[in-house]
């Protein structure tokens, strides 16, 4: 039966990438292909005294509560900010389901039909599949390894005029690159020139593996009317609690807000109120200590395998953080059909085609190192270094 | 400062209405305006001990999951609609924040920009600013007691080809009535007629105050091919956990799954553990007992107050369940002026025009009678005669 679909969905089609990986996780297969972090790392017994204590504290957060969000948490959050050098009042926070919902609204509130977004190229899939849905005009602009291009972007922004730019200056994913300083300040300096707003989506900075802390776009745009930041506990605390958050000017929050109103009311109340008290009575700081710390230990691990191959087989920037691994193969092979091989042996990951909105690399790959312990990855790299020897001796033989 | 919103938030501002609500939220105002379940009525341990049960079976709660929700939360939610004649595959459940969210999600994949949809006149203002958020054209049709008039219905599918029919057949909101059997009939007959689908929200069901249960559309739907149904745990546990869902064919749950996908990944997932949890351990059915003859307690004290005044002053239907008393004043009188007097006298509620999508009906309101307990609603109502008194005699003044 033919339902009738709004346009916006009717080109939404599951990728055959997907559908392969969407097998693969009831296997026997080791996965490097989903963005997860280990919830072996997950901090169990003080979330669960954190709800304990939201429960006993009168129970506040199961009554429905205001679309912005959990006032405490917003001032808390406020704090973390501060400290990351971002002044914005409590005010103008609004409390999300994720930060994939913060992308979802920022979509929903300036998109409309055939309206042009600037991403990163390669980028974010999930916020190109959310721009998607509300018929946007996604224009890839160039990266290299220290960020967007500013000539590019440049250029981009006369000829195309966008709503916004989007990009994770931050141990990117897929990339796991970090922006320069120079090129955040010339990208934000482009979009003062041209009153272009860029959305800041920062899920990774805090997992950082050196003492290096790279300047969010939202500092350097000084007068606080440019960049619309968006964060996550996602990735620090747990992603099942879905708590993220965006910040930005007062205008554009109290949009956000009517838009959020109409979309679902308002976010979990009781995981806002757990959240500030786990917050107030535990060291995040001890916490983040230890996933840097575990983290880290799992990239080393995983690079070894690249290390230890022939020399110039691969291409790659060390992560200084983040969960991603990105990694070119110097060799003209497709990584779709690398996955397949890879596959029946035993282990996945993401081909790198999937993440570009244009000019698409082939040869390229994204490695996740969080999920899975040491050993894992150690067993899952040299099935796929098992699997590129028998792809690199097929191709050889069908010359 | 200006920025490029979308066309379709532009129309949006905030009610003369909604302001003064806001405002009287904070103060010494008894509110019969929202539309709140009583906390002191969660089931505050019980939830208290699902979650520990949560977080002790492994925490699996706290990582990703998938974007349908819980797999044996839908089970449980299956046999709930099994228990009310509604057969559905599992499968054909998803989770959504609140069924708000799901209305959000239905108008996302259904409505295109001037896309029509068929709503009830009067009904629930957030689902007709669900659907103005897609620029969709809102046609409303005309209701008596016993529901939707099927003549005008027919003629506005065949008029305006509309995406789906909105429809609270069972308690309506804000009108607190009941379809009778033979509409819900002719609603359903017009809808495989015409190929139009209906989107059947039902929060309120089991909040029924006689043992008459209501036959819901989706079970009228003989072939599950028109009916999409979506309920919450909102009345009935608690809102905070923003836990609904929604049910139909596979080819729509499939497409939903896809737009919720983009829009938040999925609801938060210890919410849904422990929801599994509190519905395995717990009786509902003792706890669903309590609250109704808690909120049918209130409905009376609140009724008494209309039938103590002036013979044929008040117009109102006996609500058989749900949270709202609809209210018609028998006097060439503007309730939102009636509002003004009222909330000086220290009691709120919500002027009927609110709900209107055309044809107002400026002499009506709505009371909530669920979130007051029968002490402050007595007190309220009787500030509400005074605040009715006072107008009155000041319109016969200006005569």
């Amino acid at each position: 039966m033919g339902y009738p679909f709004a346009t916006r969905v009717q080109s939404i089609t599951s990728s055959a990438v997907r559908d392969l990986l969407s097998i693969i996780q009831s296997g026997d297969v080791i996965s490097f292909a989903g963005g997860l972090p280990d919830e072996g790392l997950f901090p169990v017994q003080e979330l669960e005294l954190a709800y304990q204590k939201a429960f006993r504290s009168g129970g506040k957060g199961l009554q429905y509560g205001p679309t912005e969000g959990d006032g405490e948490l917003r001032l808390l959050i406020q704090e973390r900010m501060h400290a990351k050098g971002i002044s914005v009042a409590h005010e103008n926070i609004l409390i999300t389901t994720g930060s994939q919902q913060a992308i979802d609204l920022l979509a929903k509130v300036f998109l409309s039909t055939g309206d042009a977004v600037l991403v990163e190229n390669p980028s974010y899939l999930a916020a190109l599949q959310a721009f998607n849905m509300y018929e946007a005009n996604i224009i890839p602009v160039q990266s290299d390894d220290d960020g967007m291009i500013p000539e590019e972007l440049e250029e981009k922004i006369i000829t195309h005029r966008p709503k916004f730019i989007y990009a994770v200056p931050t141990f990117s994913n897929p990339q796991g690159k970090v922006w320069s300083k120079e090129r955040r300040e010339a990208v934000v300096n482009l979009a003062e020139k041209y009153h272009v707003l860029i959305v800041e989506d920062d899920p990774y900075s805090e997992l950082r593996f050196t003492d290096e802390q790279p300047m969010p776009l939202a500092v350097i745009d000084r007068f606080g009317e440019r960049v619309i930041y968006t964060s996550t506990f996602s990735k620090t605390v747990a992603p099942g609690i879905r708590i993220g958050w965006l910040s930005g000017p007062k205008e554009i929050v109290r949009m956000i807000a009517l838009a959020k109103q109409s979309s679902d009311l308002h976010s979990s109340a009781i995981d806002q109120r757990a959240l500030c008290y786990f917050l107030q009575d535990f060291s995040m700081q001890q916490h983040l200590h230890k996933l840097r710390r575990e983290y880290k230990e799992r990239l080393d691990v995983m690079q070894d395998y690249l290390k230890g191959s022939s020399p110039n087989l691969f291409h790659w920037v060390e992560p200084k953080g983040g969960m991603f691994l990105w990694v070119s193969i110097n060799k003209a092979i497709d990584t779709a059909e690398l996955l397949k091989v890879a596959v029946d042996e035993g282990v996945a990951f993401v081909p790198g085609v999937s993440f570009f909105a244009g000019n698409s690399k082939t040869n390229t790959l994204r490695l996740n190192y969080t999920h899975s312990s040491p050993e894992i990855i150690s067993t899952g790299m040299s099935r796929l270094m098992t699997a590129l020897d028998k792809l690199l001796a097929s191709s050889v033989r069908d010359q």
